[in-house]
Parts: structure tokens; C-alpha cells; sequence
């Protein structure tokens, strides 16, 4: 017998007790990029949600249903949502709160969860030393481990976007939620298909962190030797039982998008949507994108967006890659004469041609480069493909040696 | 004697007549962004708007009513948001719109604007080419052009968003709103200035297109000799009679922002907010963080956020920048001796550092270089000022010679 699962009762007690510490996150209907993806997309816009994401959520209706309050206070490793969703929560009700975080852990998210009133240690360089030293806290302390997702409080609270949903989108018919522990996936399940039967429920994993798609293969949750993905939220190298049994009852598919696709679909939120979102949260709309969340084709889709905690060294990225994928990117090396002068004639040429330099880098060596000829990199701005093709074709016909990358 | 001004009572005609077409968008109140700055933040968010900005607003009051219809359809010259509008405002109305854009304009606006229906005719290279041609168009086959911001429609139209405001934002006691060529302020101003008599409305104004304040000065609209802003949806030479009559009659205070302040608000709203915004639009609340918008000391203030078309090549390149000002890029060069393993070496020292490589660089010849060093120049991206301190000084002790920039 598996473990009992959480009911749209069980939801709708936390959404009682999450009144006035979470918000009721508004949805959006962004016409362009519905057209864009072919079907009406109504987004859940947990990336304004009180710390950012959805994880605000089930740590407060854990921490609240804790009976006896620990008197050590609590404790957890996070690198990310979890830490500040656990902050804010303990710091709503008065208990200490000890975050451990790699030393790696963007400022940024030191800096929130420390601003919610928790105490941060930063232990180690990877996960599992933040991990180890949050468990030796707990064992000489007596302090609380809060759990990121394996617990009915904790899948309770993050069901609540269910709820939620379900009153804002009574179009969809199908909904869309990623999953990293599945903690959002079932909660948000539990009370989609009590309030709203014939909806399809659809979890979407990385391909690099794909534990749930592991755990249903095996029947029973298994680690994952690696995880590897752009998507930090929901890089889980393993799922829990009760997350595990609410999918195999709850959820019609778990399907896979890659790092690309997730990325695609950032991109495009930030573009079409003018929202921020991070790639966890892109990873649902990425689903819609390829098709692969399935139901009728265009049958309006509710999709979770479920936090907005992108690292910005990462979005600068994303965008520039995104811009070279668009053809709007232009890297090119030119061979030039070693003399005085013609670097200059050669920005003048680019320059007539509408492009815009982002880059210059000068090489006096290079593989296959004559004695008396330096290599020059660029990296352009471009309007469109087309700009691009012509580009290099103009500098050919002025005589220049091109090589495209 | 000066222009008519704008009533409450034709803001309300044009709220009318935009019911189904625009969208009455949300407002945001982000708490962890109020805090930082000071003072709490109502963001009325017209980054949501159908087509990404408030011009959708202005453009279709005033083609709904044009008496008679042009029977020639209707023609503009613009490389951003005032295209976009007229198209969709067009394209509901069923009138042929023609839009003329310089060849630079970036393509994703160019494609929005068709996808409104509007035919688009790239001219030039610049704004004033793609005018010239607007005209020529207008002359040659009698089309009517659809202005900007020197019309009581168009301004009438841009003030349904002050009286959404006005109810959204009850709290509120100081607007703050850019301003281009002083439509949306105008309107804004004439319907918050009626409905809430006591509230202070304040605009605000690139430093490098200051083209409200010369009129101010001067007394009647001047042209600028030029101007020269990140924020291209407020780079207007000259304002109109019409706009300038409003600001003299009913904003309290006309305010300056720099580019760079423009910046750090655009990320701060990324970052905290996850709401993408274009620069004209993250300059309202730079003047609310610099303390420019004025106001009691912690009372609420509404900010409009204007649009969200910003261009993704400059949003990448903002946050690099404002990576760097926090102190979490660093970049600096190192002579190694010219031996092979010396690079493979160093790249060891960084990564035991914790530092991420973002660009390496591998010069033979450089400023003062002997002939049997080579000079490495590195990006590294870091976890805060005091990690890149650090970073110089152990490189130093493990003894290279290190120029940090």
C-alpha cells in the first residue's frame, strides 16, 4: 500500500492558513504569444509570488502545522527557492532558521534568504557539503529539517497553485507543471483533478534531471548518477515515494524538453510576455512549445510558471544565445594585410553595412595565417539572417578573406 | 491664450471607446522592491499591454474618431512603439495602415507590426528618413497622418491610464511618469489631477532628450540639437504646444534621470520584480530611487511602467554592465611566461579560486610585454566585490603579475 495522498480538503487547509503570508498570484493571457505557440496559454505567475517562487508556499504550511514548535528551530540545505521560501515562513512565525548554502550560492540569494530574518552558513562548494553540514546541525542541535518536498504539509501548501488555477483558468483543459522533487506536480494535481475531473495534468522534466520519468520506469524512486541541466530549480536526482505515488494516480504524461527548448522558451517569455522567468518555470512552457503537453490542438493551456529566480549571469547568456540562434549574431574572422590602416578601412566597411560591432579582437597569429597577414574576430549585431548572409557576401565581393564562427 | 486641455470627461469618452480593444492592465505592488528603495511601490504595468506599451491607447481613440474615415487609410513614421500601436489600431478598425521605419529598426518590431496588419516600408537608416517618407506617402495619396503626441485624442487616449490608476492605486499620493513627447504624462496628469486633487504628478525625462524641460524653460517647445539616450522610447526632440500647456498646467515637477540610473533601475525591476521593461520605462522609477520624484519621505508612489519593447541585445548588455557595477564581473590581465602549460596552469589557479571563466584572451604581444611573456586578458565572473579582491591578491601571491581592467 503506498502512501495516503493528499486531498483537495487537505489543499484547501493550507490555502487557509496561507492567507495573508502568500499572495494569490494573478494569471496572464498574453495574446501575441499564444498566437506565437498556437494555442491560448494562460500563465500562473508564481515568479511573483513573495520570495520569488512557489516554495514560499509549502514551507510556511509545514512550519505552521509543526506541533510541538521545535524549540531549536529549523534548518535546511538550499542553494536556491527552498532557502528563502523557508526564511520568509520561519521568520512569519518566529523561529530561528539556520540555511546552509554552498559557498558557490549567487550573492543575490545569500543576501534574500539573510534578509527574511535566517541565518545563512555557506559550507562547502557543491550541494552535498551545504547538505551534510545542515544534517550534523540538525543531529547536534535538535533543530527541525524542513523538507524541500517529501511531505503531505509541505505538498499541501505548493497545491494551493492548484487551487488557485483552477478558479483563474476555467478554460484550460490541460495544465502544465514542472517537476524537480514533484512536490508542485502533486499538490497542484490533487486539487485540479478533484475540482476539475476530465483536465489533463502534465509534469514536464529536464532531460539532464529526469527522476520522475526514472522513478516511474522503476516503480519506485531512484537516484539519478548525475543530473545536468541549465534548469537549477528542478535539478532532483531523486523523487520521493509520496511524490512518486501522486504522479502515478494524478498526472496523464511526464514528458522531457532539453536545455535548448527550455531556453527557447525563456526567451520568448521575456520577449512576447515581458515576464522573468527561470528555467525551471520555462521548462512547462517549453512543453506547450514542442508539443509535446499534447490534448486537443488549440485547446487552451494553463501553465505554471513556477518561480522567477534566474541568476542574471545566466539571462545575459540565454539572451545572447538566443540572439545568435535568431541569426541576429554574426561571428566572423577576416584576414587582413599586416599594414597600418587596414583595420580601420575594415570598420569602415562593416560599419556601411548597417552592422553593429560588439567585439574586436586582433590577431597577429593564427592557424594558417601568412607572416605578413594578422587575423581579426568579430562578433556583430545583425538585423536579421538575411543582414548576415549579406554581410559576409559584401566583404568577400570588397576583396576580404571571410570565415564565418 | 493656449490649447484646450484635455477634461476627465474626455479621458472617460476614450475609456469608452477602448473598452475590448486595450486592456485595463494590473497593477504590482513588489514588496522586497518597495523596501529597497524606500517607499511603497504601485507599478502599473503597461509593459503588459497589447503591444507592449501605452501607445495602443492613444492610436485608436484618435482613428475611431476620425470623421470621415480616410478613405486613403492611414500612414506614420516610427521605429517602436507608436507603429505598433497604430497597427493594431488600424488593423481593429479595418483601416490600411502604412508604417514607415528606418532599414535599422530591429526586425522583431518590424514583424510585430505586420503581424498587426500594417504594411511596413523601410526607408534610411535613421528616423528622419523614414519622416520624410511618411510624408512624401501622406502628400501623394491624401492618408492621414496619425501623430504621436500633439493631438487631444492621442493624449485623452494615453490618460485612460492615469484613470485606471487612479483606482488601482488609492494609496498612492505622487505619479511618476516619463516623458517622450509628453503624451502620456498629459493625459495621466489631466485624469489623476481631477479624480485625486491632492496628489502630486511628476514626469520624468532622459538627461541626454531633456525636451520638456527646454520647453519649459523657454516657454514654448524648442528643438534639441540633439539627443542621446539608452531610453528610445523618450528620445524626442521636440515637444508639442499641447503637451507642454498640460505640463505647465497640472505636473508639479519635471525631473532628470542619467542613462546609468536608467540602467540600474531596468535591473532592479528585472531582478526583484521579474518584469521586463524598456529603458523610457525604467526611467520613472529611477526617479523614485534617486529621490528625484519628491514626496514625502516613505509615502506610497505609483510609477508608470510605460512598455516593455525593450531590444535584447541591449537588455544582455545592461545586465553584463550591471553585473560589473555590482562587483561580480571582473576583468584583468596577466603576463605568463611564454612556456607551454603556463595558461593550463593559471586557468587551474582561477577554478581553485571559484571564479567562472566567461572570456579568455591569449595576446603574444601587448604594452610593455617582454619578449618571452604573453599577457592573458580574462573576464571572470564572481560572487561579490570581496571575492574579486580577493581573486587579484592570491593571484598576486601565487606570484603573476595581475592589471586588473
Amino acid at each position: 500500500m503506498g502512501p495516503r495522498l493528499v486531498t483537495l480538503d487537505d489543499v484547501r487547509a493550507a490555502a487557509g492558513t496561507l492567507r495573508g503570508i502568500t499572495r494569490v498570484t494573478p494569471v496572464e493571457r498574453p495574446v501575441g504569444l499564444s498566437r506565437h505557440v498556437g494555442r491560448p496559454l494562460v500563465l500562473k505567475c508564481e515568479q511573483l509570488q513573495r520570495t520569488g517562487s512557489f516554495k514560499a508556499r509549502g514551507a510556511y504550511h509545514h512550519l505552521v502545522r509543526l506541533d510541538p514548535v521545535p524549540p531549536a528551530g529549523v534548518v535546511a540545505a538550499s542553494a536556491g527557492n527552498h532557502a528563502q521560501g523557508i526564511a520568509l515562513a520561519a521568520g512569519r512565525l518566529g523561529m530561528p532558521a539556520t540555511i546552509f548554502m554552498p559557498g558557490t550560492a549567487p550573492l543575490p540569494k545569500v543576501e534574500a534568504t539573510r534578509a527574511y530574518g535566517a541565518e545563512v552558513r555557506l559550507v562547502g562548494s557543491v550541494f552535498d557539503d551545504a547538505d551534510a553540514a545542515a544534517r550534523e546541525h540538525a543531529d547536534a542541535t535538535g533543530a527541525h529539517v524542513v523538507p524541500a518536498f517529501d511531505d503531505p504539509d509541505v505538498v499541501a501548501g505548493q497545491g494551493t497553485v492548484g487551487l488557485e488555477l483552477a478558479g483563474q483558468a476555467p478554460e484550460a483543459t490541460t495544465f502544465v507543471v514542472s517537476i524537480g522533487g514533484g512536490g508542485l506536480v502533486s499538490g497542484v494535481a490533487a486539487a485540479l483533478k478533484a475540482l476539475r475531473p476530465g483536465c489533463r495534468v502534465v509534469g514536464v522534466q529536464a532531460e539532464g534531471a529526469a527522476s520522475m520519468r526514472a522513478a516511474l520506469a522503476a516503480g519506485r524512486p531512484v537516484p539519478l548518477e548525475r543530473v545536468d541541466t541549465i534548469a537549477d530549480g528542478i535539478a532532483v536526482r531523486r523523487v520521493a515515494e509520496l511524490t512518486l505515488a501522486h504522479v502515478q494516480a494524478l498526472v496523464d504524461d511526464v514528458v522531457l524538453v532539453s536545455d535548448e527548448e527550455i531556453s527557447r522558451a525563456l526567451i520568448l517569455l521575456l520577449e512576447r510576455a515581458k515576464v522573468v522567468v527561470e528555467p525551471a518555470a520555462a521548462a512547462a512552457l517549453a512543453a506547450v512549445m514542442t508539443g509535446r503537453a499534447g490534448g486537443e490542438p488549440g485547446d487552451p493551456v494553463g501553465v505554471v510558471l513556477s518561480g522567477g529566480n534566474v541568476d542574471p549571469s545566466l539571462l545575459a547568456r540565454l539572451i545572447s544565445h538566443g540572439l545568435s540562434a535568431a541569426g541576429r549574431f554574426l561571428r566572423l574572422r577576416v584576414a587582413l594585410p599586416d599594414r597600418p590602416g587596414e583595420l580601420h578601412r575594415l570598420l569602415g566597411e562593416i560599419a556601411g553595412l548597417g552592422l553593429n560591432v560588439v567585439e574586436v579582437d586582433h590577431h597577429r597569429t593564427g592557424i594558417g595565417l601568412p607572416v605578413d597577414e594578422v587575423e581579426v574576430s568579430l562578433a556583430l549585431e545583425t538585423r536579421d539572417p538575411g543582414h548576415a548572409g549579406e554581410a559576409v557576401d559584401l566583404l568577400a565581393a570588397a576583396g576580404y578573406r571571410v570565415v564565418p564562427g
